[in-house]
């Protein structure tokens, strides 16, 4: 290979320095997440295609990256698919040589013509649950209608063929497939593992499997990578981080009140202040939309109030207007535009607006607890904040809903979300399992930590004392003493070879180390050390205790 | 989903218990690499198909986990193939159009009918650098030979063909084509990307990728997972982690005495003492091949001597004659079955076995540089022994070779192993890069340290304090305490529901909480906490401050 190396796009190496940084984050969010009571698990990185297919949407399936399997994956499938088309071909000669010519009845019968163990699923052996038999059936016959039956001409010509026209004809048709179904018979075939797309249905898939060993409540936290094939852009990546805790099993609103603390705990021990929680409840959003007779525009309407902040309140009314909210209806939203004052007040004007609709008096309710619990208990760092435009994530949602924006001044999308949501694990068949969980982004987190320059020093160091390499007697001397520094937790190193002193210092230098050691004849002879200050330059002759105590 | 879902073979969910002890081994090894002065690097999970393939043999290839391209990613594959086919069949028409139909002369020049631009790649476009074009020219005009040519009949039923017959043939070759290289080519093509197979080669090519920012020798740890598609079995997983350290830009022998004492330090911060760190040299191996005449047995005399352990001297000695080593050769290794004593004096009978040879006096002069080291610095709890037999990776390593296992009587294979290869970057372009480098292996040192009870206790312990919930206000008089008790670093929770007293209880025994905390009325009132003691089941009215102390 001539050319330099590369790695994938939207994938990313981290040097030393970053990954120190990227653990100081991972090692305060974890310390929290231990003293808030949760537990970590972890899941693979791959699991079943079926448990993540068909749980994010159809943009996510398409996101989600696909293994594919091992070894000669296709000759079981290609010998299937031959064998079918060979088998129907064979069944329409048949017919064709008892009942004549007229070809055109055949297309109202065409199933009969693929054999019944397509349809008894005898042949097809791979991935079994996977294909829907029938529209393969379908398929077949469509290619062998347009490639034999679809002219007379054609017809004569497979009627007509010598010998191996069965052959001939299957090959054909096979070709036919690939070019014309190729993608979406293939995929499910040669893949039947994939790459976890988030950390919450792969957690509902744990919690189902191992229900019968989790004592619930259950709080939970994991913090892994995940994968999407989305196109890469500034801060988006193809695999990174999500640090998850949510709590399954308890439709406690203290659970909320604990959530807003934890972000706020974690925030503070990463000495980011000024950070806003964000929070809104699915029921006032459907509240607001009973009220004003929207009810079934739902996702219309929170998609458009969404975009308050961006393109502002003409354009949100216009939005709706298009999307048949009846002006009489937006204009009941008025107060919603000009809602003011802290979380108290702002909840006074949302009971007036919601005192019709059972939903948004209920959502009002949950978010007055939380207020009031959050105030009464304090934050160290961050304001909790009401925000009735805040829906992500709201087809998912059924309760709660929690973003966080980083400190005014820093030009960052949210840093944090979550929320509660009354299902978590009905996708896998254990109903009636409410959820509740918050998530951090690592990755922007890392980004406004280095804007405010908040990595504390002491991350960055590594090694404390480079042993400088005189010839090999110096360096058993050095090891030994290197020996006795690590026991007492300094981190300490010999430079491998007996280089040019210059060379040494320029390698400590580079590296920032903060002390060598230079280790001579006399040294060696006198039992000791000399110490030198790789700032200040100064150097000293110490004892190996001394030694010790100096670098400690 | 009605059925319970499940993870794929050979892969693990890890519950909260297992996260916690393996978390320990992993930072127990980090702080070791650490005070070597080794700094961390992480590498994406996937990388590009050519990082990967070829660099592990073929049966290493076989194993690698490939991601399938997202999107439709045949339909550009298809158009090409079908292209080049139909433009194939257009040129050999033309041919035999002018030439006549003397079509056994055409064999002999079949490049000729494959267009030029399959040669000059102009139209093949996906995947440029992964398809030989010569050998699909080649595999293309076999099947055209196959499907057209085989027979006069056949031939002449493709030149009497009429209107369309173009292409009819070229979804028939086509199809033929799928069905006979599906697998071969469609593999480069609808996969671009593979999970990592170990560290060392995505290391290796960080390392050339990176080269102008980083200061060598380079010192690296690196802990992540990797996949392999192998047949699972106890013990054997197809996602499991690496633990690995390296020194690249050194051939300095300081770096395999330290490597000795790294291992030392691991196992003995873990509390496994008596390891056994095994140690040969790659040019002790060749040696020995040379005096016996067997240098161009290498492989298969070391396979050989490898099973020494488990089949015995005459079953050894067996496969070397049926391999092809004289009898006489063999007799030479005589005195190496009976190697004996320490590893000085195993040193010096090698000596006079391989007093001809100079590799084999190469390798003992290193081995015994770091064996006189070792012996004068001392190892904490492991032994160091000398083991002629040890060739793990003999096509990789070039200097010394290493492996562990665990304290006798526990019956598990090498819990680590690692070498000196003298090229590690070279397969990336970037020659004379000499890397030594050693591995940690997870799994089984887990299940070691399982197997002797050498877990700490305070492994298991995650939350300290359980608080009873009595109610609203009961919860929210302990949520203050709660935090106060959480910023002394202290893990403490709420139950979240008001529910039975007696399932709460039972709640914090299922999850070995050791203490809880009652709060109701009177305490309330009194500003205090009852305490309760979970295993004595002891329990007193305390202060905040006092619950502080008593649970720190």
């Amino acid at each position: 290979m001539a050319q330099k190396p590369s790695i994938p796009k939207g994938t990313r190496d981290f040097n030393p320095e970053q990954v120190t940084k990227r653990n100081y984050i991972f090692n305060t969010i974890q310390s929290q997440f231990e003293k808030f009571g949760f537990q970590p698990i972890e899941t693979p990185s791959f699991e079943n295609s079926e448990t993540l297919m068909g749980k994010y949407g159809d943009e996510g399936d398409r996101l989600i990256f696909k293994i594919l399997n091992s070894g000669d994956f296709l000759s079981k499938f290609n010998q299937s698919i031959i064998q079918v088309i060979k088998d129907s071909l064979y069944n329409l000669l048949g017919y064709l040589n008892v009942e004549g010519l007229d070809w055109k009845i055949y297309k109202s019968k065409f199933l009969e013509f693929i054999p019944d163990h397509i349809r008894t699923k005898k042949i097809i052996q791979l991935a079994e649950e996977k294909v829907d038999y029938v529209k393969l059936a379908e398929d077949l016959w469509n290619l062998i209608e347009l490639e034999l039956l679809e002219t007379e001409e054609k017809l004569n010509k497979f009627l007509e063929g010598g010998e191996g026209r069965l052959s001939d004809f299957t090959i054909r048709i096979f070709g036919s497939f690939y070019f014309n179904f190729g993608t979406s018979y293939l995929g499910s075939y040669i893949s039947e593992k994939a790459l976890r797309y988030d950390l919450t249905v792969p957690f509902a898939r744990y919690v189902v499997q191992n229900q019968n060993d989790i004592e619930f409540p259950f709080k939970r936290y994991q913090m892994q990578p995940v994968w999407r094939a989305d196109r890469p852009q500034k801060g988006r990546f193809r695999e990174f981080y999500q640090c998850d805790a949510d709590v399954v099993g308890s439709t406690s609103l203290w659970q909320e009140v604990e959530l807003v603390q934890l972000y706020d705990a974690v925030f503070s021990a990463l000495g980011l202040k000024g950070t806003t929680i964000k929070i809104n409840n699915r029921k006032i959003l459907s509240g607001i939309a009973e009220v004003i007779g929207a009810s079934d525009k739902l996702i219309d309407f929170t998609v458009a109030l969404d975009k308050l902040d961006k393109i502002g309140e003409e354009k949100v009314k216009q939005e709706m207007l298009e999307k048949g909210i009846s002006q009489s209806g937006i204009d009941k939203l008025q107060p919603l535009f000009t809602l003011s004052g802290d979380f108290g007040s702002q909840i006074t004007q949302l009971k007036a607006i919601l005192s019709t609709s059972e939903d948004g008096k209920k959502g009002i309710e949950e978010l007055e607890f939380i207020d009031k619990a959050i105030t009464e208990i304090g934050l160290e760092t961050a304001q909790l904040k009401l925000d009735v435009t805040l829906a992500r994530g709201l087809n998912y949602y059924t309760g709660a809903i929690f973003e966080v924006s980083a400190p005014d001044g820093v030009n960052m999308g949210s840093i944090g979300g979550g929320g509660r949501y009354d299902d978590l694990t009905g996708i896998f068949g254990m109903p009636n399992m409410s959820g509740v969980g918050i998530s951090f982004g690592l990755d922007r987190i890392y980004l406004v930590l280095e804007e405010l320059n908040l990595f504390p020093k002491t991350v960055a160091k590594s090694l404390n004392v480079l042993f400088i390499n005189f010839g090999d007697k110096e360096a058993l001397y050095s090891l030994k003493a290197i020996k006795s520094l690590r026991k007492n937790n300094i981190n300490a190193e010999l430079y491998p070879d007996s280089a040019k002193m210059k060379k040494q210092m320029q390698h400590a230098n580079k590296r920032q180390i903060p002390f060598v050691v230079l280790v001579g004849e006399k040294e060696m002879q006198d039992q000791q050390y000399t110490l030198k200050n790789m700032i200040s330059g100064d150097q000293e002759a110490v004892s190996l205790n001394e030694l010790i105590t100096k670098l400690t």
